[in-house]
This record gives C-alpha cells, structure tokens and sequence, in this order.
C-alpha cells in the first residue's frame, strides 16, 4: 500500500534528534542532547495554585471549545509585553499556538506551494526543515557567520532566486548559539522590505539573554515579516503554547489555517497561563533561569576548555541552551557520538541540522538541562574520545 | 502581496459555523448553531484534584518536552476502554492528537497529493472538509440515508474512481445524527478490504449513545482504516485532546507528520486526563452526559412537533448531539437564519456542511449545550418563522 502515502512523506526524515532523545533519556546517561529547559525553573507551586484558581473561578470556560484566536487576555498580555521591549504590536496580530513548532506550520500552509524556495540559515533548526519539508519546497541555504548569517550571500538569493520565506533565529539560534548583530538586523529588515521574501523571524529563546546587549527583533525594522515567539522557555514546554505575529491579511490566513488544523489551543493551559503571568513576577523568574544557565554556560565552556583538545572549536553564546562545536576538519562527530554513547554521554552530531551539504565535523551541546557534576563528567569524557579518535 | 500566498489558501472559506459562533455567543442569544458539550457537564471538581495530584507528584515531567505519541499509560487505558468494547488495538498503534481535528489534519499530511479523491458524505463535518481541503483534493460525495451511505454510490465510487480515503462519521453524524447500521458496517468492512480505498472513520459521539443498541466500530471489519477518537465529548473540548488508531506503517508516517507539526500534544492535560480517567468512574460520568443529552433531545423533538409546521422532517438520533431538519423543498434556511437571527435564536443553516450540491433547505439543531426553557423559546421562534416564510 505504498503508493497510498502522500509524496511529502518521502521526503520528511523522522527527527534524528527525537530519536536520540529517546537513548539520551535513559537515567544513565549524561545527555547534551535534547533541547529540554531545565525542569528546575519551572514554576510547579504557582502553576498548581493559578490552576486551582482557574478551574475555581473560570471552569466551565476553560474546558470548552474556544475561539481559534486563542484567549484574547493572553494574547493582550503578549502586545503588552513587547510594547515594554518597544515593540508595537496589536493583540489583534497575534495567534496562540501549540508552541511556536506549530507556528511554522501554519506558516508553511499559509505561504508554502510546491518547490517554492525558502532560505534557511546553515546550520539551522531540524524541526523547522521538517515542518516546512512537508509542503515540499526547496531549501537553499546561507552560511551563518558569528554575527548572523552572510549578507552577500542572503542578498543574492532574496534578489535572484525569488524565495518565499527567509527562515531565521536572531538570538541565540538554535544549533548554533549565534545572535545577530545590530547592523544585520536593520539591513535585513531593509532587505525584505524591498522585495517579497518574506522574513519569518523565530524567537523562543530572546527572554533568555544572560549577557550582552537586548538587541530588537528585526520585526522592528520591517513590516514584511512573521514573528514566532513561546512561552516554552520562559513558563514550560509542555504546556505547547506559543504565538504567531503577523500582519492583518497575513493573520486572516494563518486563522484560517490553524481552525482547519486543531481548531484552537488548549484554552486551559492558556487560561492558566495567563493567570499565572500576571499574578506573579515572571521578570523575577526570568532572572533566576538568567543566571541557572549562564552559571552552567561559564562551567560548561571552563571544561571544553579544560578537557577538549587544540583545534577545536566552539561557541560562546550570550543566551539561550545551546553551545556549538566544531571538531577538526577530518572528524566525524557521528563516529565522535557513537564513541561517547558507549561512555554514556550523548550530544547532537551536527549534520542532522544542514538541510544540504553537511558539515560533519560539527556537534550541538546543550547547557541549560544540566549540573555541574554532570557537564564536568561529561564534557571530560567527550574530551576523552575526541583525542583518541584524533590518535586513529 | 496576494501571490506570496499559497494556492491552496484561496480553497478554503473560513468555517461559517466558526462565524456564526461568534454571533451565537453573545449572551441574549439563544442558540442551537455550535457543536458544544454541555458544561454543566464538565467534572471541574475532578479536574482540579487530577491537576493537584499530578502537579504535587510529577510537576517536572508533565511540565517538560515530551515523547510525540503522547504519554504511554494514556495510550494503554484508550487501548483498554476499546478492549473493554471487543475492538483490539495495541497502543503503540495509538497516537494522541490535539483534538480529534488534528486527526483529520495529519491523515491528510500522509495521505493526500493534489487532486487526489477524498469521498465524504453528504452531507458531512464542514470542518474535515477544511483540514482536507488545505491539501488539496478533490471532493465526491456519498448521499447519506438513514441507515448510512448510499452503499451502490459509494461502492461504485470505490471501484471507479481511484479515490484515496472513505471519511465516515457512522455514529450519531456531525451534522445530521444519523447512525449506519451493523449491515452497512460489515458491508463497508468488506469493500475497503477488497480496494485500496483507505476508511477514516471519525467517532467523537460514540460513547454518547443513549438509546438502541452498541454498534461496533466498523474498524472491527477491516485492518484497511484509519480510527479517530476524542476526549472532547467524554471529559471537555478545552484540552484538545484525541487519538488516531492506525496500523504499524501509516502509525510511523502519522507520528513523522506530527512530530513536523507541533513536536507533540500538552503532555500537562494528557497526564491530568489520565488521572481523572483512572481514579473517577467514568462510566457514572457517562451516564449523567447521556441521560442530560437524551432529556434534551426528547424535548427539543416534543418542541418541533409542537411548533414546527406540517412538511418539515426531521432526524431522531440514537446518541450524541445534533438532529438535522429539512425544511419544505422551496424553502432557503440561510433566509430563516437571517430572520430567527432577529428574534435572537440560532443555529447553522444545512448548506455549510456539503462538498458540492448544497441542499438549501436544511439545518443543523445541536441539543447538547441548552436546557428546556432556551429549547422551547427557540423552537417555538423558529416554527414561527417558518411559518412566516411558507406565508410569503
């Protein structure tokens, strides 16, 4: 029954990253792979209590079919939080979502035809390749540099190759850690704003900046653009929420698509979301996962430092989860994880995150699910196993 | 900016139910249009003791990322309940969705290329005509009689026209109540066995009958389908929660495709929900939402024979929430809406829920989200503007 599947599923591989998490779950292993926040900082106590409040108050609402919209306080509560980061945007712009995984399929259907071209960073978010994959369009990628992704690079396929969609992660991106600077995000938004491609600009880790400067999101210099944020680093993951921003007839759209899709967001879980943001000091929480993962950021970078041989690279990301590697050129980080798997560490070799031409020598570490005593076993064994492959 | 948008976003009208709900929502109106449980219904109480116990005990893990098929023991206590009712399914070919909407939307995801034939019946759920109508396909209709489909239409459909996958809704129809009968089942069983015709069979009501006797699922006559279930008219809509049975190859595909669309459903609801299920006794629970709903719907069927007029039928269902009308031949119930709408009574005019050749002159009553006082305003309202209308 083969020929029954769609296309599209042959295209799609299954995420190589869930399926080490599936390993990297075992509790005996020190895993560096997944992309998990720390469940320390979650805010078990007040979630139980802003719970008990909602289904005291507001229950029969909260377990009923709701707008597809999403709760009209939560998403007012989104405007006025990116008004104080100055940021103007209309509650009416925004669209609850489950997680901002979901926001890049909705954008997917909403822009996606068949072989349209969409820009993508290199590296780049796995589960974005996926979720765009679907719609089957075709990838190019722009090599990401340590300020943001390469100008000339990005400037001549906005102009020659007519791309849909430009995919981007300004702060912190995910594999890599990289931000943009300053001077990139004006000119990309002078970019898009001269042409048709359309900027879909990612940020679920933006909150999480523990040093350096805020720099605005580059919606700030463009109008030609989609924002997707989530509440899964700053409240919880599992709950799935996020949002989409996006211009009236852009919103139209995404609406449409979404009510065809699931409908709506667990209106619960945004309830108490809700509650939870305004009755109790959320700049107070960020600041407590601020400091949890620059503290395992520093040691984590102390110990490459330490344990890991000349020549390798890495990183030195100013927020968010992520640190990335990059062994010497002749190394396989797959060959690198296969070692390291028989020492009980996993991490994220770093071709599951190329959608084309693959650079192997590269890895994704990930610092915020994590302790001391862990990253120090951990990142001495990887030290290990990178100088004996170096000695075959 | 019109041509950035995808193709298939110009074939798909927003949900007029989804529209109407928005002007039946307003407090004076008494309406019958949306497909809402009752929440007097909603075991609140229960609720926020599963959502206590599961934040005091595993707070960490319901708040974290989780697996993409959904929490494993939620899996097994579905895989239980169909067990309990003579089906057999393993839970690993059980995948938990946002609501048994996103069903609909991932089966589409795997199965469906551009113009590929989907046959619905008619008339069918407006809302899986949207999810499937963001791939792209093209629609057949299968006229729905009392007993079920038109079975030589659907046989003839089967074997002549190449169609993909059979959408069916055999209990107690969204939009019209009716149920097929165990020979059309059996019937139904046997021809896709014999074709590759894919069944999706959608049963969110099954478990609302409240009167005749258990039909099985028609899944127990073929391994050649695929069977969509939902929370939403057993515990509440809010939580978006359902599942799709699917054998061990369209399984993979399906978790792929959801994996791409939103990572995985709010594991936070899914534990609760496993709680409440485990700890309360949800058969009592049951019985109190079909004895409610068979009150409400004898009512509203005393209240149409009372007012309605002489040459309007109607349907009388065994179960779940809605009875369909057909208005004398000439008459068009978008005009009665305009009017009823007027004396502030509500609900779907028929033409919404057909894929091609609307039949003006039939509605849709949902008799789950009123009471007897709203039922006999509403009926006696429209029975008046019925009449009005045979006058002019």
């Amino acid at each position: 029954m083969d020929n029954l599947y769609a296309d599209r599923m042959s295209k799609i591989p299954r995420s190589f990253v869930r399926e080490i998490l599936k390993v990297a779950d075992e509790p005996d292993i020190i895993s560096f792979a997944g992309g998990l926040p720390n469940p320390d900082t979650f805010p078990q106590k007040e979630f139980a209590e802003s719970t008990s409040f909602i289904l005291e108050n507001s229950g029969a609402e909260a377990l009923q079919y709701s707008t597809t919209e999403g709760y009209e306080p939560l998403r007012s509560l989104v405007s006025e939080r990116y008004a104080k980061n100055g940021l103007s945007v209309d509650p009416e712009n925004i669209l609850i979502t489950n997680g901002s995984q979901q926001g890049l399929d909705l954008v997917a259907k909403v822009f996606l035809n068949h072989e349209d071209t969409v820009l993508v960073e290199k590296p780049t978010y796995l589960a974005a390749l996926q979720a765009f994959g679907l719609f089957e369009p075709k990838f190019k990628s722009i090599p990401l540099l340590n300020d943001g992704v390469d100008m000339d690079v990005l400037r001549s396929m906005v102009e020659n190759d007519d791309p849909k969609l430009f995919y981007s992660i300004p702060n912190f991106q995910n594999p890599t850690g990289i931000s943009y600077s300053l001077e990139k995000r004006k000119l990309i938004g002078e970019l898009v704003n001269q042409n048709e491609t359309v900027l879909v600009e990612d940020n679920p880790y933006g909150e999480i900046r523990f040093m350096g400067e805020n720099l605005p999101p580059i919606k700030r210099f463009t109008n030609n653009s989609i924002l997707l944020g989530s509440f899964s680093k700053v409240v919880a993951p599992g709950i799935r929420l996020g949002w989409i921003v996006a211009e009236d007839e852009t919103m139209h759209h995404l609406v449409t698509a979404k009510q065809a899709s699931d409908l709506h967001s667990n209106f619960f879980s945004q309830m108490i979301v809700h509650h939870y943001l305004t009755k109790y000091d959320v700049e107070d929480h960020l600041t407590m996962i601020r400091e949890m993962y620059k503290n395992q950021r520093d040691f984590m970078l102390e110990m490459i430092k330490r344990y890991f041989p000349e020549g390798v690279k890495y990183t030195e990301p100013e927020g968010g989860m992520f640190l990335w590697v990059t062994l010497p050129e002749d190394m396989d980080a797959m060959e690198l994880f296969e070692r390291t798997m028989e020492d009980d560490v996993a991490f994220v070799p770093g071709e599951a995150f190329y959608s084309e031409d693959s650079q192997k020598n590269t890895l994704r570490l990930n610092f915020s699910n994590s302790n001391n005593t862990k990253i120090e076993e951990g990142i001495k064994k990887m030290g290990k196993a990178i100088k004996e492959l170096q000695c075959n």
